[in-house]
């Protein structure tokens, strides 16, 4: 009898989230599952690795047994060092959530959870990050259902070399979602502002607040996709590189740009 | 008289690098500067923003006067601060290096020195990142020149909305240089591996290694253009969506994708 695929699972809500357990507990119906995952909340640490000091990896136990690894480091680090040392095995897919809160627009670069991912496929396996919209008594049981269809999927298919599945799920009731959308990460502008507080030495400190704002209003990007009851998936990639303006600058630049060392 | 344009500088090497205050010094000539670095060093951070928490920023000095704030964040979080709440003025500018060591390829996900430009031209100011290769002695005088070299120009000229300039610098003296390459990121691997040791309890620890492997091999990459000794100036964006398999996806995902909830 042919073994089940083997599947990795972190995220960045901590190895205690809510969240990854749901999706643990629905992917082994269809894998083998391993869990390496931050040891402690790691929410928007972008993709950070740790290199200038070690990392530990500790076992960690839940009803007696033995559930995966915690690593005192961010989630890349944790896919990192699962696929490099901890496991024996390499998986044949890493699944990255479900996390408490959209990865979408903006927000996909600074998410831990999307980073998981994003290390998982530069490592050369197929890798989804799943997200289920914040709110204040989140249920994660659709976005179960969402991870386990798209997991067997790319476990089926395959996935392009260097692409990555964004997958974010509405906060609304299954029979509510209205199906799919293929989109891309929207464009917007966070109206960021500090609170601006003392401490109780009178010291000031500062505190990240804001809102964000969605400045595309077309149905192919991920925000308006999920404000219509829609799953939206979003494949992306990590060449930064802004090909259209390259082309230009050659023309334009050309003359004007003078290296004077 | 037309007072000077102000430049906000920051880095992820720490506000005491010596590749930040080459670049000031040389900043200077043209420009009024202002700095907001992290307090200590932060490299592959990643675009980690801080929101768990409150921020702290002190006022540093050198040689008894005030040289800028250091803040005990991320480099993203010192030019989100900076922009919003300690600086006056909105920049014309943001800096961000002289970082000791490059930043192409892969590297760029993980670079908090793009990052800290990243944030600027997300809050609509041109910025750039400048990196000079690493060797055991750094000389930043000659990067701190080609760092002046794109300020001046990008001051005159603007940048496109969205887009932030990844420039690079190969270490070699300055009558080697060759000139400029406009290129795109290098496609690349990390064959990571873990070194893993006992501490002086009998306890496991693991510390990342490993070398990486340019992929690409044509005239246009980062990499490969350094190489053949050129300063390599890659226009990158945030948008991480995989268009072309966007594309794809829509017509190859049809009828066989069946979400099931």
């Amino acid at each position: 009898m042919k073994k089940k695929p083997l599947i990795l699972v972190s995220n960045d809500d901590g190895i205690d989230a809510p969240g990854l357990h749901m999706m643990v507990k629905s992917l082994k119906r269809i894998a083998r599952v391993a869990v390496v995952a931050p040891s402690i909340q790691q929410s928007a640490i972008g993709h950070a690795i740790t290199v200038r000091t070690p990392l530990r990896a500790y076992k960690f136990h839940r009803n007696g047994t033995l559930f995966g690894y915690a690593v005192d480091g961010t989630p890349a680090d944790c896919v990192k060092l699962g696929i490099r040392t901890l496991l024996k095995e390499k998986p044949a897919l890493v699944m990255s959530g479900i996390n408490d809160g959209l990865n979408t627009a903006v927000n996909v670069i600074y998410s831990g959870t999307v980073s998981a991912a994003t290390e998982g496929t530069i490592l050369g396996i197929p890798s989804i990050s799943v997200s289920l919209e914040y709110t204040r008594e989140p249920n994660f049981e659709t976005a179960a259902k969402v991870a386990v269809t798209f997991a067997k999927f790319v476990l089926q298919y395959g996935l392009p070399e260097d692409t990555i599945l964004n997958v974010n799920v509405p906060a609304i009731s299954a029979n509510k979602i209205k199906g799919i959308k293929y989109t891309r990460q929207g464009r917007s502008r966070w109206d960021d502002e500090f609170y601006q507080r003392k401490d109780p030495k009178n010291k000031d400190y500062y505190w990240l607040a804001g809102k964000m704002h969605i400045l595309d209003r077309d149905e192919d990007v991920d925000q308006i996709a999920l404000k219509s009851g829609y799953v939206s998936v979003t494949p992306i990639h990590f060449d930064l590189t802004h090909h259209q303006y390259l082309e230009m600058m050659r023309i334009e630049w050309n003359g004007k740009f003078k290296l004077k060392l």
